[in-house]
């Protein structure tokens, strides 16, 4: 069967097309999203996994009225393809197209807006619970991956679930992997449940089950244990217990790509009156050859060439790689140096480190939290870990970063990756907070390179340093288009003085700031420029700038950001101040030049700007 | 045996004593704990509850070469005694004083400083490859309660650390309650375990145990699974598997009063060549009348009658009975407002909440994370949740709140209580970040209100608002000493006005404030004076104050704090800005006169302050 994926009603296909017909359908959408993705880019692999569930999902029940939550929610494409929002792909993370992450404003079957990892288990005990106290009665489902699981706060969720034997389903995406392959117990536990049975073995029991499950509550509460373990070895042999200790109902393996076999297995659990976990086996990647091989690389990637799965390359090292190949280099001549990352050792550059130290090198997975209080403990008996984690993610490790790193003023590197716009990711994965929640850490030093040479400087001078410390960089390409900095010693560089204003650039904002100084030049008005490669503490030369307006610029929002903290700390200076940074707002996805642009922090914004204040204090 | 337990070396006496004398022991230093803490006030029924752990974790391992981290802290009173700080405990959590919580400045048997829940096993493992990689041997023992292990970080560790197989010894101190009761699928399991054997009978399985432990690691190699079963079994019955699933060899559950069996357990599963799991019965409040009775009570508690066990009672309400019984009444008329506690039910004023509508009142457990996302969900479905938690504790549900709670623009109210500094809890507990971590927040109302009347009709007001909005009031007595606030209907009052100088108080600064602007006067200073109950956003009509100086006053830090973001705002305003506000620095435990002042926000200072800068600006 044929399918006009922009036309045709697709949930309803799913509800009533044979299993053969939706087999068909999962090819085609493969096919689409293979094209599609490559053009714009995106999360391809872990879609191309799922395709099946998605379909058995929408096959069974009945959205919006039950939930169906995607946790992480780049996994949501082939939810947005059935739920008519194919026609968006052309637009895919693209500025004013469609996200790349389910959005409640985009679609009413978009249940619950994900972004950062492993928030479904407690968003749907929350529907739930208002399910149950409003005596309504539909399903809740997350979806949530192998990797995302290991994350604490599924574990806190299930374990108020499981508590309250509250009806809500999670599925279990397991391909083995999350970004990377998944570290800990818990991926070594479902290993074993993936080797203990066969999936044409696993079908026969699923029905033994069926037949089974509508009788479970009875038995149970007459405590009749027998039942409840034939079920439970009928189901998953001897292996399921680590859930059904937290009082869930575990049922799998099943295959994720037979729809039949799914669509009964998701049919039974969701009559069970209780919490229920469905292990779905998949494979990321699944259907496109270059993205079976090579899963990792097409997790998220850029346009690439559908024939030879080849991406664009070229230009600058990005910030990652300078910081991935420099930490292994400084480790070489110093062993007491520990790299720690958080299911994101490859993106945050850290390969030749693990390469060249693997016993110092400790990927903790999904799990920030931790990785943080872990590198407290190896600082606290001498070593100098370097923690390499997104700065919207390490959002996460907040309380951490001050009660464990700063009180104990314990000398730890952050590696605050992905700072300031990140694209096409958009508004759940702006590092736009992070000099904010850096900076009011008592203790904390905070750096931010402008260029990938003094990223190298700086990484080295880090490390050398006492305390906590934390460099923020962007994504991507690592160099400076205007000039190469300086040596970095711990200090911020003159880049060019000037009568009427001073641009004071935090970080990777010199280029723009450059920009702006040559529009003003051009207008008559002379502009001096300042790199601030270190944002705190202040620098207490600031005080005695000469220009008439000394003007901040930083890609982090305003509240608690450079510009406030330097607006207030040199209110009493001779000069006139203004702070440009992103307002008091969350920022959507596209690409960097359309989202500074919409901020106010691009060049011909910030000297528009300038000039006003000027005029203005005229 | 008689000991002083001033002078005597008491870790040596703990190696060499027999059980008998240190049962002595264990008697003379419970009657030490209740006299010492009638006095000063403090945790006691933690303390009172692992006298006999504490003893026999000396007894059996060599402080300080191996590590021993008490989780969150509060509990580590008779390690402070067995470690030469006895003479500490008059001037226990007082100004100057001993601190009630592990600290390594105090002494090199605090191996790391807690505070905050649930960080120990993290921290152990941390230590723990550090000597892995040293090539060393000691041990790393991290003891944490059964309410502690709930929170999502130590399920984070023990995933790691299962799955490195790290020799980590975790201690689990079950007195099957937190602060209130525990919660949660983990602590009904924990149950089982506990019901599954009688005491007299595990001390023979143990000795079984005992002599099966040394050879475990062998036959486990080759596979032989019927020893690891037999060992098991023997040791923990049918019910050990949850934590043996992650990897972690389980020992116990032991009589937390046994000494000797203690002793003889810890040996052998120190003997281990793995990550263990001891699981220690224990009873909260052991040995003291009133606190076994009244466990909740003596948990933290003020200076009480040792005979009676009664405190001082009296004055003004608190804050949190204000806001409890409030939001009570509110839930009588609405019915969809739920209350959300995270193990604080009682301490955050929700008792006749839950009296009066159990239905709608969830104790999520120490799962700060999971509270937000899960109100989350609810807001999403239409109800209207109130999470009432700490200040300093909510600062781990940062990322939640950014990216789950504001990003969707969600109605949930966050009662934010013990804001500004709570006292004798000292570093880790004061609620000094909060105006800066919830200002940066996009979309988010912060509200501060200055007594309890205002705390009364803020809630109403905030419950009927859109969007998130956070509420954040001090601990203890929410009288205002000079007036009685008028009608808050979600903007500031100008309380008086000033020509030199309006004072801008931020929240329950006001009472300081007032007094600051009396000592202005009197030195013929006209000094006005605003309530800022609404924090964020800031009011735009300050912009038209007409004052020679406006100062701000918060109990917060200066970065990104109230004062900040203020400065520059209306750092074009035709006024003069001084922003008072606790300076970049953590700040330590005592009374709250004493520590304003250290910060610099008590009345004196701040008049002192205003003072200065009027005369530098004439």
């Amino acid at each position: 069967m044929k399918y006009d994926l922009l036309h045709d009603d697709l949930i309803n296909i799913c509800k009533t097309a044979s299993v053969s017909d939706l087999e068909d359908l999962c090819e085609q959408i493969r096919v689409f999203l293979v094209e599609k993705v490559s053009k714009t880019g995106g999360h391809l692999a872990s879609n191309l996994g799922i395709v099946e569930l998605s379909v058995a999902l929408m096959r069974v029940f009945d959205s919006p009225r039950d939930r169906i939550i995607y946790d992480v929610g780049h996994q949501s494409y082939v939810h947005k393809i059935l739920t008519g929002r194919a026609a968006g792909f052309d637009t895919l993370r693209q500025y004013g197209g469609m996200s790349g992450f389910p959005k409640s404003r985009e679609s009413v079957h978009d249940a619950y807006d994900t972004g950062h990892s492993s928030t479904s288990v407690s968003a749907a005990y929350g529907m739930a619970v208002a399910r149950d106290i409003s005596g309504d009665d539909y399903n809740v489902i997350a979806v949530i991956g192998d990797g995302s699981i290991t994350n604490g706060i599924v574990y806190e969720a299930l374990n108020n679930i499981g508590s309250n034997q509250t009806r809500v389903m999670t599925i279990l995406n397991d391909n083995g992997m999350s970004i990377s392959h998944n570290v800990g117990a818990l991926s070594k536990y479902l290993n074993k449940v993936r080797a203990s049975r066969k999936y044409d073995q696993t079908k026969v029991s699923v029905k033994t089950a069926l037949g089974t499950v509508p009788v479970i509550g009875n038995p149970l509460q007459r405590g009749i244990k027998k039942s409840k373990e034939k079920i439970k070895y009928s189901v998953i042999g001897e292996e399921g217990h680590l859930i059904e200790d937290l009082g869930i109902k575990y049922f799998g393996p099943v295959d994720g790509y037979d729809i039949k076999q799914m669509t009964e297995i998701l049919k039974a659990a969701s009559e069970y009156n209780g919490p229920t976990l469905i292990h779905v086996i998949t494979k990321k990647g699944k259907g496109y050859e270059w993205s079976e091989k090579y899963p990792r690389k097409f997790h998220g990637i850029g346009p690439f060439d559908t024939q030879t799965g080849q991406t664009a390359s070229g230009g600058a090292p990005s910030y990652s790689k300078v910081f991935g190949e420099k930490l292994t280099e400084l480790a070489n001549k110093d062993d007491k140096i520990i790299a720690i990352a958080a299911a994101m050792g490859t993106a945050t550059g850290l390969l030749p480190f693990y390469d060249a130290h693997e016993d110092r090198y400790f990927d903790v997975g999904i799990a920030e939290e931790h990785a943080v209080v872990f590198a407290a403990g190896l600082a606290k008996s001498g070593y100098k870990p370097v923690v390499a984690i997104y700065s919207t993610f390490l959002q996460r490790s907040f309380d951490f970063l001050l009660e464990d790193i700063a009180l104990q003023n314990l000398h730890v590197v952050f590696a605050v990756d992905r700072a300031g716009l990140v694209g096409a990711d958009g508004e759940t994965h702006h590092g736009i907070f992070d000099l904010s929640y850096l900076s009011m850490i008592p203790g904390m030093t905070v750096l931010a390179p402008a260029d990938g040479y003094q990223l190298d400087e700086m990484l080295e001078f880090a490390v050398d340093m006492e305390g906590p410390v934390a460099i923020r960089y962007p994504r991507g390409s690592s160099e400076c288009r205007h000039l190469r900095l300086r040596k970095f010693r711990g200090s911020n560089s003159v880049i060019s003085e000037g009568k009427d204003v001073t641009i004071i650039a935090a970080g990777a904002m010199l280029d723009e700031c450059i920009d702006a100084a040559e529009i003003l030049r051009e207008n008559g008005i002379d502009a001096g420029i300042i790199n601030a490669a270190v944002i705190k503490p202040l620098d207490s030369t600031w005080a005695d700038l000469k220009s008439r307006l000394v003007v901040t610029v930083e890609d982090n929002v305003q509240r608690g950001g450079f510009g406030e903290g330097f607006s207030n700390e040199f209110k009493d200076a001779p000069y006139d101040i203004l702070t440009i940074a992103i307002p008091d707002t969350f920022v959507e996805h596209g690409d960097i030049p359309s989202l500074r642009k919409e901020c106010g922090i691009d060049a011909e914004s910030i000297a528009m700007r300038i000039q006003t204040q000027l005029g203005s204090s005229n």
